[in-house]
């Protein structure tokens, strides 16, 4: 795979790139009582976007959404996933990308390769925000953690993006928690209780949950295997400890 | 919006239409006990394929998937929704697609729009296929129902395209059923029985399902009003009817 491709900004034909094509990133990040999303911040333009990235002509697209999210999180071996495919008109305004090029310098003509109609597929991510390491892409000064309950103005539809990748993540956490491909698992040790499961549950959730019913659903959904208790010392005073089962 | 485009097939730049992108529709159709899917069919070349089709530059991109359908189906206002978006390089394979459009008599070159690289987005739809009227786009000599267990070759990636929109169908249902844009409305009469609705569900997931837990299951989902039954005539022995509740 060519890593010698020009990059995009100084690149006004797109030479390299599947045209009109993005990729949006709602990278959550997950600490112990909290959960937020990675933006980027551009200098002295008031605006901030979801990373983003496009997809090259020799690429799997899947494996470009993989290689951006590496080049943002520094992490790679992360729970990903597409939510929604973008493609309103509406989307479609040079304002804000003109004045982040002409902040950095460029002066990008009208028909550059950047200010064209892009259709934008959406994908998630869920990561430890403790291992990360945000790193800006080329256009950006900034790339910050914020709070779900303190987001900026997003630029384009941005926030619309987050809010949907936000719905669908929480609506696929019961269907998506088990097996080898687990949101969950890259978030939890090996050997996990309920209660930490729960918290997991309750921070992306947003809002307590009774433990009695949360206990039963998760054991209906026959992806967990109680560990038997190691009777040594005080541990037998310790919860019940599950896994993952992984042959499902 | 322009309808005097040229057909992509005698419009080699492709001029007029997003560049790279493409749609492809799982088009399920629903009877009492059958659940089919549309393919179209290329004469003297063995090939079959999923309906697709290309947004145009002043389109929304699910208008244009509204669009597609309706000319496929001739059927507007049914249930439509966004699966996956499909991005692998191994999807760039000139082969069928030159195939058929040598079968009609004409000779693209190498560089042809419809022969270039597409990232396609997929939909799936649902519909009563006793209301519809498939008709073939201009490439395609047929457009015909098939059973699931039925299913001929498919071009490129189509076979999986289709089993991840059945997956995905299938995942959906309880979460999808309720409010304005419930999957299972346009299937079902106004008012409808337990019965009926289960019957919808064993369609579409290809089993049984046992009456009690079904029923169970439904009314935790909290969406359904239960009519107060008429007593007329030998009215009273008949089952209680259902209809979606539709402010929530």
């Amino acid at each position: 795979m060519s890593e010698k491709l020009t990059p995009l900004e100084q690149n006004p034909e797109g030479i390299g790139y599947l045209p009109g094509l993005a990729m949006d990133f709602v990278i959550f990040g997950f600490d112990q009582y909290q959960l937020k999303i990675l933006l980027l911040e551009y200098r002295n333009t008031n605006l901030f976007a979801l990373p983003g990235g496009f997809v090259r002509e020799n690429e799997n697209m899947n494996d470009a959404a993989r290689r951006v999210l590496s080049e943002r999180t520094g992490l790679s071996d992360i729970y990903l996933d597409q939510f929604y495919t973008f493609g309103d008109l509406a989307r479609y305004d040079q304002a804000p990308l003109r004045t982040i090029m002409q902040a950095k310098g460029l002066n990008p003509t009208d028909d550059h390769w950047l200010l064209r109609r892009f259709v934008s597929v959406g994908y998630y991510a869920l990561i430890d925000f403790r291992k990360a390491a945000p790193t800006p892409d080329p256009l950006s000064d900034n790339c910050i953690w914020y709070t779900l309950e303190n987001l900026p103005e997003l630029m384009l539809d941005h926030k619309a993006i987050a809010q949907k990748a936000l719905e669908t993540l929480r609506a696929d956490l019961d269907r998506k928690l088990g097996g080898y491909d687990s949101w969950a698992a890259p978030l939890l040790p090996k050997a996990f209780t309920m209660g930490e499961l729960q918290k997991l549950y309750e921070t992306i959730l947003g809002q307590q949950l009774r433990r009695s019913s949360f206990q039963r659903k998760m054991l209906s959904l026959d992806i967990l295997e109680r560990l038997e208790k190691q009777y040594s010392g005080g541990a037998h005073k310790a919860p019940y400890l599950y896994q993952f089962i992984m042959d499902k």
